[in-house]
């Protein structure tokens, strides 16, 4: 029996209701209709059954109701069926609407002898193992449909401050401004005999995978004043931390500073989407299933933060607030011109401002050729965010404008100046160029800040890291 | 003086308007105000002159009056400034808006005689060497506002069907389901002698860069049901046709295919959502900018085209179509099992149907071994978009749900059926599989058909092809 969908509008979908939908939209109780998905837990009693089937849809996918319980034979976790029956408003507490089952069809059997993904508790690592079914989990199901609201939120923002998306190259000849961190790509192992002039180089030079895309977005800025992307980055780090992965998604934002706030207009562009993005997602079904085993600490600063305004200090403050901390003793012994460590960006923010906090102004040395140097010879107009319990979120910059500074500091870090090497970016200087400045945020610590998960490796769908790279 | 922005919603707005913002918002005409770009043009005459303004925003950019001429001293073609002034409705018949300039700053200067974007038209080749300067010009930045439109377009489409946005890794153990077009990451030249157990592979083993995110995608789609991505995809092709690129960028979706409407409910969808993205764009600025140049017929045929039901075919129609075709004398014969040529194609979709047109139902051994195996034992379920003046658009298929059918396929295409080879593709249908049909669409492709665009590399902002790799 084909299902009725004269309840939605049929000229706006294409396919039939998802959970989500029938969960939060209109619905005729006398309308049969048909419902896909799989089986997540199932309860057998003698005069009526009842079954959690999920689609992925929603957070807690709808109680399906059997007064025949021969209808359940032969279900099990994990099956994959197709239910058909009415929806009706649930007498049970823990949820809204259920489904009166009058037929079943299975699509696909699952043996539950050997389905990986058991009722009771599963690791964590466990779970990366099979990363391929792991989607069918509370959590990471959860954490996938943050993702997708948290694209959309960003895509939103940008849009409505005037930006443009855009995609910039993964494939670079730029090795990471000499940072030395960067996938290279392999060489063919034969030039073709047809073609001998074709060297082993598909691209005729070597070929890098991107670490930013910040020197392609200023070219781009260039032309169309205000663009963002949030696209795959790459680092060749061994480093095995729960902040870091191989392959990790940056959002990226480059634009011309029309009123010349500087580092001080960045931090307030950060502050403002962030908050925005966080207003979004924070309350809803997925977030909630995300935070419900996290320490109420950590969500309470989150949720305070975004009620207020966000601390900056310069690095000079952090440096002397740091040195006169009572009662912590630190590894690394804070001190002008070194780099600020995790243990110290955490004490900053998760003791000293209990929230987000806005580091300025960092010596030069400590940071990259393209950011602007101060007056005082000495620091750069940048800024890293630092928030409670995931660390830098953000680091942004205003960048070096004038051409002969640039071009000094890029020959100190060896960078040539050739067409075909830096010689464009710094071009983007010589032709009309224009006080700009930008940042970059690490995708999966957003969603790990908001989800309140502890390991990046639970924010990205397939992840990446040294010696790890599943399916 | 600090501009008044008083006229635009402060709490919305975090940055100053951008030109499109002043071409198209309300606007109070006695405020004065500031606008930062760079000069397209300037016209000087006795008592007045005329520069155009563009800050990239908008396809016009907006026109800037100087009545005191000496305020244009110094500005030249590129040279970035900031106008101060105020919005009046324009005399002229050629804008709408334009700046009445009483004051000028110059951000950055542009020396006329080496400026790279002269005004004469530039060649496409000329402006591919110059990738890094090109989004000034006119036809690129309105390609680049294109592309974030669509962008924005697929993601409401998506959202609307209950689809959720996921990022698939572009490292990959898979090499291209054996196709050997895959790009490959180099080895580290030295393991650490600290940790000598580490390979020379970073992740252990070789990885590749994806050439498709669907396997991964499926994995998704067994947790969330209907999942999409817009990925960048790389393919290690030498040939040098003008629609290929070695990094492109790739539509796919993946869905469970709950009513079980096979390759005729994926080209439902297909059609529908590819005139969705039509119908937000078509008679845009950007648009009628790309379009300008483009043969009435190409236009008129898209245009048509929309109002329409595309037409399908199966491959075997087709292959009876092309026999039969009079007065057209093909290089390749056209016959049942072969390749469809793009000579074919292009006849079948210009000439023959005049519109877009899918073709269905191709025999097995010319397509990948995850499509299904229809009844009569010869053709899979699956369909080739091909739209005019382009070709290929999407391909898509039903994939196949039959374990033992799908694994006698992959043994027979060499593809391991271990855990960390292919194992977990065929688990996918192990545990609680279920129908489900998916494709791909290529992004450039349809920046092209839409924009009117001949050649891909002017479809992205920064192209990547066998030898070339600019920036």
């Amino acid at each position: 029996m084909k299902p009725s969908l004269s309840i939605f509008r049929e000229v706006l979908y294409r396919l039939p209701p998802t959970i989500a939908r029938l969960q939060h939209e209109a619905v005729n109780p006398d309308a049969t209709l048909s419902v896909n998905g799989f089986i997540k837990s199932i309860r057998r009693q003698k005069r009526v059954s009842f079954a959690v089937l999920s689609d992925g849809s929603h957070a807690q996918g709808i109680q399906a109701v059997f007064l025949d319980t021969s209808l359940t034979d032969g279900l099990t976790n994990g099956t994959s069926v197709r239910l058909t029956g009415k929806i009706k408003d649930s007498p049970g507490q823990k949820q809204d609407r259920e489904l009166l089952v009058d037929g079943v069809e299975i699509l696909g059997g699952c043996d539950p002898e050997i389905y990986p993904i058991q009722k009771q508790a599963l690791s964590t690592e466990y779970l990366r193992e099979n990363m391929h079914l792991r989607a069918r989990t509370d959590n990471v199901s959860a954490m996938l449909r943050l993702r997708s609201r948290l694209m959309h939120s960003v895509m939103n923002y940008f849009n409505t401050q005037g930006f443009y998306f855009t995609h910039t190259p993964i494939l670079t000849g730029n090795d990471a401004e000499g940072a030395g961190e960067s996938f290279r790509l392999a060489q063919f192992a034969d030039p073709q005999p047809d073609r001998p002039n074709e060297t082993s180089e598909f691209f005729g030079h070597p070929a890098h995978l991107t670490v930013s895309s910040q020197l392609h977005l200023e070219a781009l800025a260039s032309g169309l004043s205000r663009v963002y992307t949030l696209s795959p980055c790459f680092r060749a780090e061994r480093s095995q931390t729960n902040r870091h992965l191989a392959e990790f998604w940056m959002l990226e934002a480059e634009w011309m500073d029309v009123n010349r706030e500087g580092v001080q207009g960045i931090c307030g562009l950060v502050e403002d989407s962030v908050k925005s993005y966080a207003s979004d997602v924070i309350g809803g079904q997925d977030v909630e299933v995300l935070w419900k085993d996290v320490e109420e600490v950590r969500r309470k600063t989150l949720v305070d933060s975004l009620s207020k305004t966000w601390a900056r200090m310069t690095y000079g403050d952090a440096i002397k607030a740091l040195q006169d901390a009572k009662n912590v003793k630190f590894e690394f012994e804070p001190r002008w011109g070194r780099t600020l460590q995790s243990e110290h960006e955490k004490w900053l923010s998760e003791t000293f401002v209990g929230g987000p906090l806005f580091i300025t102004d960092y010596p030069g040395n400590l940071k990259p050729f393209y950011m602007r140097a101060n007056e005082d010879g000495e620091t750069v107009g940048c800024f890293d965010l630092i928030v409670p319990y995931v660390g830098e979120l953000v680091g942004g910059s205003v960048r070096e404008g004038r051409v002969d500074i640039l071009e000094s500091k890029m020959r100190k870090d060896g960078l040539g100046l050739g067409k075909h090497e830096y010689g464009w970016y710094a071009d983007l200087r010589r032709y009309g160029g224009s006080p700009h400045v930008g940042f970059g945020m690490g995708f999966e610590r957003l969603v790990a800040w908001l989800g309140g998960i502890d390991n990046v490796r639970e924010c990205v769908p397939m992840p990446r890291w040294a010696s790890k790279m599943l399916l």
